[in-house]
């Protein structure tokens, strides 16, 4: 994991030089750099060599993936949005370069993102540089990740009642797009670069899909019964907002009960698919409530 | 022309289905399809035909395009860039959807842009594919048009003295990049899209850089020279934000010089190309200020 944690770290910088203007660069990558678990690019990393391929060639995909990471991250804290001060520890990226910036540094990730992919990756070929295009734009747009976040806003405005019936496919639509559609990104193109199978595909996307709602219902858990100290940014904000999270809907019980059945689905998506994953197991336990 | 804008406004529509939340669309498609002059579509299509490609296969890039225009529009009119409430005589869509909204549908149209490329271009081939995107993505992004931005926000604290060395090269690099990236990726992906040779994109390429400024030029002559009726937006702001704009550190008189003469140029590449159009020498002819 450390090492993997090391490669990308290295890679971001070097994928990240301060060109003119520097203040815009500086702020890019004051949020990529940000120290990190780097999950997702080490998600893309590790699939691409469970399914066969070569770690090197997923480099450049896996840091473009972080970069949209960060880059969902600056426009989140914004004050429009959640007017975040903190984040990872530190102040927020327009606490630091102003909003203007922060708002100008989020537009500019989601083009240099892909354009890191294009520049460093020729020796993938055109077709497969395609389909990972394809990928990143579908997940990371207004049909994905953007699309999450849209309904999570409309979401603060629900009373969170029991008796609602949509709620809980209101509540699944957001996790499904706002968390789980980037960690299907990272399998997937680790995935596709592999020239993993479209059954592989299926199945990964799968595990994905659980795995993404596991973090998110642990993000939510771990909201109401963590600290600042141990997050790095202000926590028990979904409460008070009247969020629509899964603690708030579902109770703490069986929040965990339901996380825990969703990491046990992962561990049987890898087997039952022969795949063998010392970083996905810790991955899975680190995100494991007892 | 006419008949340009009409194809475009129709396929623009087309490309744009109000989906799932509907919220995030229907904000997106508020500003691509305000009416418009759709000169950076038109140029895309017109340059394609001028080098002797089918208008067919550019008419999704030239979508993009005006897509991704929309989008510098909508974060550009935002309270912490701009704060404009009207374009185009019409709310600006922050103040009609809200800021957070705002924020999401700009970052929505930046992946959705290159994704209405992809999925409708397939003739094209991933080769012609990739090559359309990385001129997207070198011109949207870092290096082009927010490169601009960012400069240009940086300009509003200079105060503006004639014998400041400095200004001019930055006042370029504002216009060359804030405007003229703008231009030169429509043409260059037209002509891409056509198979125009290196020599012929260089031309264009120039061409298109001369035709952007002029444009900015001219933008700067008319918010000190028009109405709001006239121009469908607040003017006068330029001087009162001391902004560095070519009217503020050449004069009315020398700037109406230097344009005419930049349009002049572009008439000139079109000759001696022995490139014919009726459409660009109307738009040239439009922009010339007398």
């Amino acid at each position: 994991m450390n090492n993997y944690i090391e490669l990308i770290d290295k890679k971001l910088d070097e994928f990240m030089p301060i060109c003119y203007p520097q203040k815009i660069f500086k702020s890019m990558k004051y949020t990529v750099t940000l120290p990190g678990k780097r999950l997702r690019p080490i998600m893309c990393l590790e699939t691409c060599r469970m399914f066969g391929g070569n770690i090197e060639d997923a480099i450049p995909t896996a840091c473009a993936i972080e970069m949209l990471h960060a880059q969902t991250l600056i426009h989140d804290d914004m004050p429009c949005m959640d007017n975040d001060m903190y984040r990872r520890g530190k102040l927020t990226n327009h606490m630091v370069f102003g909003e203007a910036n922060a708002l100008l540094a989020g537009d500019a990730l989601l083009t240099f993102a892909p354009q890191i992919i294009l520049k460093n990756s020729k020796n993938l070929g055109a077709e497969k540089l395609v389909k990972i295009m394809e990928e990143y734009f579908e997940r990371a747009g207004a049909y994905g990740v953007i699309a999450g976040q849209v309904v999570d806003i409309e979401s603060e405005k629900f009373e969170v009642t029991e008796d609602d019936e949509q709620l809980p496919e209101i509540l699944d639509y957001i996790h499904t797009h706002k968390t789980a559609d980037l960690f299907k990104l990272a399998l997937r193109t680790g995935a596709i670069i592999a020239d993993a199978t479209d059954e592989q595909l299926e199945e990964i996307t799968e595990f994905g899909q659980a795995m993404g709602v596991a973090f998110q219902i642990a993000d939510d858990i771990l909201d109401v019964t963590s600290t600042f100290e141990e997050m790095g940014k202000t926590l028990g904000k979904d409460k008070e907002a009247g969020k629509l999270t899964y603690v708030n809907l579902y109770g703490l019980e069986k929040s965990k009960k339901d996380l825990n059945e969703l990491l046990d689905k992962c561990f049987d998506i890898l087997k039952r698919n022969n795949l063998q994953s010392e970083i996905f197991e810790q991955i899975l336990n680190k995100i494991r409530i007892s």
